[in-house]
């Protein structure tokens, strides 16, 4: 069995604790959190400290924390021989160089506590210093998904940027669909089947060929109504440099 | 056997067309188009014309064609006792209001040709001038879906402009996030699991307790990396607008 220490309450700490909890090969024999109150109670077999002293060796340290407390979070760990990596899209490997192993283990999802994911479809984006730490990165993410990749910290900085306007800023978008509907006194069930029909879309076509609506037929009638009907100054604002954007993609 | 004329040769006409061939009720008599080559081959068992003069009696016209020739494709069938319908999102019902029945099929969906589409899921959204005529548009939307929805054309300008937010405007997001990933030499696929996710969740999970993400943070320095790394002034601009929007969205 290869033990794992996670660092870390939150969403990521969270969903990576329940997924190896349910591997066969690797076991979390402790969740360090400086407030055991934010550990979810679903997570309570596992021990758990707030204690740096206390915590325990093991094979594996997964530090899942905000990017600005990596640092802080690495420097508890000085004096530990196992590999220590973090979960960070945008974060460097290097931050992790004061130790002798480390790397990075990043899924790239959005995880909230309230949803279930499955593991098993999720890209996990691995990194290390060393072939052997990668190995074992490489069996950990094979045991949770079936996509596992090698990738750089450059290659990964660029897909957590990707990941911020495919998930982030569309979700922003899909909020300001709800509060269209809300005004006209409609329900937001009503635009599901597009959002989802959108997202499949993409899977088999590539999104440059999916692309359709007022903006990309320059249909500037329709535009000029929908900036007309558009209450939010700030809603027109990205109503304009989107449009202008797909334009500019689609014209000769 | 209601019979109906399909107006138009286009994403929504052709899926239209399909759909409503596979009802046990209603019959595609006849597509119109101004170009007999721009009606796909798999329509070929319906009869076809190019000629207003041939255009035959029917039940039921609908005219599914750009926003731009609705009117002139209203004005051909001036002489028809039949319902008139169009299936424009952004158009008004009043536009065919010379005819003496007439009303609005609006499906709310993106649809490309090569694309499959399941209309059992598609919202119809129905307004008619009269209530027979409302009654037959329902008939029709309950035989192709199972949601139909009356909606006014004040509601429905509404919902399509929502529609652009969670469709048109999201799909180039995701032709940003392509580009990206191209940049660093990663495939597009590494991002879909993420892509369907973000749609998915929204089914069960208000938008505004979705959004995760370095703006909803205020996560300053994660922000100011990635619009370092972006090469493309228009992607920086996108990412600062919406970056904005998300705080002002989240903050106290």
């Amino acid at each position: 069995m290869i033990s794992v220490v996670i660092l870390g309450a939150g969403n990521v700490a969270y969903h990576l604790s329940k997924a190896i909890q349910n591997t066969k090969d690797f076991e979390v024999v402790q969740i360090f959190n400086r407030t055991l109150a934010n550990i979810d109670p679903t997570l309570s077999t596992i021990p758990a400290t707030d204690n740096p002293n206390d915590i325990v060796t093991a094979d594996l340290y997964i530090i899942a924390v905000s990017d600005d407390f990596i640092d802080h979070i690495s420097s508890l760990l000085l004096h530990k021989k196992g590999l220590i990596v973090h979960t960070s899209g945008s974060t460097s490997m290097k931050i992790l160089k004061t130790h002798e192993s480390y790397g990075v283990f990043y899924p790239l999802q959005t995880f909230s506590k309230s949803r279930t994911v499955d593991f098993s479809e999720i890209p996990i984006c691995i990194e290390a210093n060393s072939n052997e730490d990668l190995s074992l990165l490489n069996v950990l993410g094979k045991s949770l998904s079936n996509d596992v990749q090698e990738v750089s910290s450059e290659q990964r900085k660029g897909l957590h940027l990707a990941a911020v306007f495919v998930c982030n800023f569309v979700n922003h978008l899909y909020t300001i669909g709800a509060e269209i509907c809300q005004e006209n006194t409609l329900s937001f069930d009503v635009l599901k089947p597009l959002i989802v029909e959108t997202a499949n879309k993409v899977l088999t076509l590539p999104p440059s060929e999916a692309q359709t609506g007022p903006a990309k037929r320059n249909d500037k009638k329709t535009m000029k109504n929908h900036l007309k009907s558009l209450t939010q100054k700030e809603h027109q604002k990205i109503y304009k440099l989107l449009s202008k954007a797909i334009k500019k993609t689609y014209e000769l």
